[in-house]
């Protein structure tokens, strides 16, 4: 049985002395007088292989490695050699015997070696064989852990995993940017957020919940910074006294997910040149009506108190914040009313104001959270300020109606906060299969 | 701060003699004679509380209790008195000080009581209130142990987490049964799998991936059994032997979650009544040529032995192997060919079978899993075997020509594996918000 017996890369170098079987797809050959030297790549990472001039016991590897190309996919039998000059993990495999499992077709259409720079599009045309590279492997590890480690957090503190719709008859934040689907005889969308489904499982009972599942924005721009689907990473809890529960949860989830990628992906962050920063202490919070004069003191106008924040912006009281408290994480709260959805808690001392806050990461917005209406009265008149007809929203208000506890929550997209997390600067690096307005391929 | 010093009802009894807060939904009130009983349910389950007449320090609560509903919203602060007579919990707390936080309207559209039957549709109207009910709580959070699980069973065993597409441009099985979107000028579907993406990412490097997410089925059949949207639960692995590599991940993740189950959720197989068996030995195997005569011996006929099986024979297979190995699980191995999807790896002894197998809970098909084919002209030979035009499928074939490793998965429907492993009839009972040719709400 092949697998049973498989060792990966990273295990070669605790088994010098001792015949082995790897496998995985070979990434470099390099023929050197009496010995061809095979690198081979498996998941765990990469190993050196040598088969030297043929002896009685590996003649017919010896015929066979002169017949195999890049990324074929193989099984190779032999002996470790550890050997601290060798780069690739100090150890190396000395080949007697190879399988070839595979073979690949010449001239692969994107170059993962790193040498030369493939066209983006070319790559994301071919992203199957894109993602072999070490870097993409390296994002999506660290993605993986970024999952792992939201999760983990919230088993922790109470929280159900909850799955609910993506085709919806009606918008979360109005029937802007929603894809339509056909439905039988009927209209329907897909769902832009699990926004309201969240909410209405924390007043069926769960209290806590969360939910990492696609979400689909019919939003026509083509930046670095955006998809058209990406995936929603959520929570919602009930019995808070404001939102400052909810960013203590926020902390306590980002710093899970900064810590355990700093703890598990130390070589993935090697391999990206990427250093990431674990908050230690209280992050600090920015309130929405001090940011006037925190930007007039650094040199910049902010004429408009409730105005959105340009990049830039975010930048300077990142800034401040970083020098004020050697922190490279801020909470801006109380976002004005008029920047947040029907939903979001007023800030009752000035209505101007809300409950809802932003987490900045070195410059950039990586978290949006913060408490929700839960009076019915209240909830209702909101919409009806925005503009919505409420009578598309009773499936949503009934919950509101049978006892609603105070509650909030908090979302962001997976692939924006792996990019800047790791400083990438098109959001689809840290995406499979991107989706946008050109692309439904691959 | 009103979160930081809650306690939930679960701890209670723990708490003997000591002021304690606890906050949730007013679930039952019983006033009788110089006192009120109150039940309160949180996510922890119900606790009981009493209000004793008013004496100086809780004239105010007394009054309040006097104004409480069903369903309201309610801090209640007082001091645990542990008695085994209390049939919840054993120990009730004796209030001083109600805060109401929100209140509920009269005449809950639902009996969440459990004391009288609310009709179905009733009952999936307003879902997020019928969700309250101890059932319907328990199946949920069964159901969050079973995500949790899987997902351990795979971390542990060197899968990574992927999220693929969900709009997408070609239907995995052909053009049958897609839901259209309407994609900025362009045609495009739903995904009815992340099958081709799981296998790409497979070949990718990835090695061993696993997805949770939902899928959408446009199929317009109104059975228990059948959802049109409902959530996938993946994985797949390179660098097989063949089909038996896949059974030995589909039996281990299996059994955890049976396993973990058993453990994490006592309280909720007891609030369903639910007996479930956790796998122990080997899950015994039946070949698919080996079940006309089985079925014979039972005294059943079945003359075309590459027939489908009715749940009937499901059943009879099951009960044999029961008997013959005392298991509630029997894999039913090597499905014919044209009962299975193109990629599936043909058995090559007899090319009327594959290497596609299915797992069976109790007489019912739990999981489906089996071997791919690996060699890009084999499977374009399969596809257009099946119909299908080739070229429609080149952004899932190209990673076949450049060394895709031999490779299998698995997949179960969330929603359906609840059900089955609780005994519940309609697939619905297992789906927070579920969807179907009627049902778009809420």
């Amino acid at each position: 049985m092949l697998t049973l017996n498989r060792i990966l890369s990273s295990e070669l170098s605790s088994n010098d002395g001792k015949r082995v079987t790897l496998s995985g797809w070979v990434r470099q050959i390099r023929p050197i007088g009496n010995m061809t030297f095979l690198v081979i790549c498996d998941r765990a990472g990469k190993f050196q292989s040598v088969i030297k001039l043929p002896t009685d016991s590996n003649q017919v590897a010896w015929e066979t490695s002169k017949t195999i190309g890049l990324e074929d996919v193989v099984t190779v039998f032999g002996t470790v050699h550890a050997d601290p000059r060798v780069k690739l993990g100090g150890a190396e495999l000395l080949i007697d015997e190879i399988q070839v499992l595979n073979k690949a077709e010449r001239n692969l259409p994107v170059d993962i070696s790193g040498k030369t720079q493939t066209n983006f599009e070319t790559r994301f045309d071919h992203r199957s064989l894109d993602l072999r590279s070490d870097k993409q492997q390296a994002i999506f590890r660290i993605q993986n852990t970024i999952c792992m480690a939201f999760r983990e957090y919230l088993e922790q503190n109470g929280f159900t995993e909850i799955h609910t719709p993506k085709i919806i008859a009606t918008g979360t934040e109005g029937g802007a940017n929603l894809f339509p689907v056909v439905y039988f005889e009927r209209e329907a969308f897909l769902a832009q957020s699990p926004q309201f489904y969240k909410q209405m499982l924390v007043g069926a009972g769960f209290e806590r919940v969360f939910e990492i599942s696609p979400v689909f924005r019919a939003e026509a721009h083509d930046t670095p910074f955006h998809l058209n689907e990406y995936v929603s990473v959520d929570f919602e809890m009930g019995f808070i006294q404001d939102e400052q529960d909810i960013m203590k949860h926020t902390e306590g989830s980002i710093r899970n997910v900064f810590k355990r990628v700093s703890e598990e992906n130390t070589k993935e962050l090697q391999t990206l040149g990427s250093t990431i920063s674990v908050p230690t202490g209280n992050i600090p919070v920015i309130h929405y009506w001090e940011i006037q004069k925190i930007l007039e003191d650094a040199g910049k106008e902010f004429p408009d108190p409730l105005a959105d924040l340009t990049r830039e912006e975010e930048s300077v009281l990142c800034n401040y914040a970083k020098e004020k408290s050697g922190s490279d994480f801020v909470f801006i709260s109380n976002y004005p009313t008029t920047k947040r959805p029907a939903y979001t808690m007023p800030y009752e001392k000035d209505v101007r104001f809300t409950r809802g806050y932003d987490l900045l990461y070195r410059g950039l917005e990586i978290v949006t959270g913060g408490q929700r209406i839960h009076q019915y009265e209240l909830l209702k008149q909101k919409f009806i300020e925005k503009g919505f007809n409420p009578d598309d929203f009773e499936f949503y208000f009934e919950v509101f109606k049978f006892g609603m506890p105070p509650h909030g929550g908090q979302a962001f997209g997976l692939e924006r906060l792996t990019a800047r997390m790791l400083g990438l600067e098109n959001v689809r690096e840290a995406t499979f299969f991107p989706r946008d307005k050109k692309r439904l391929y691959p």
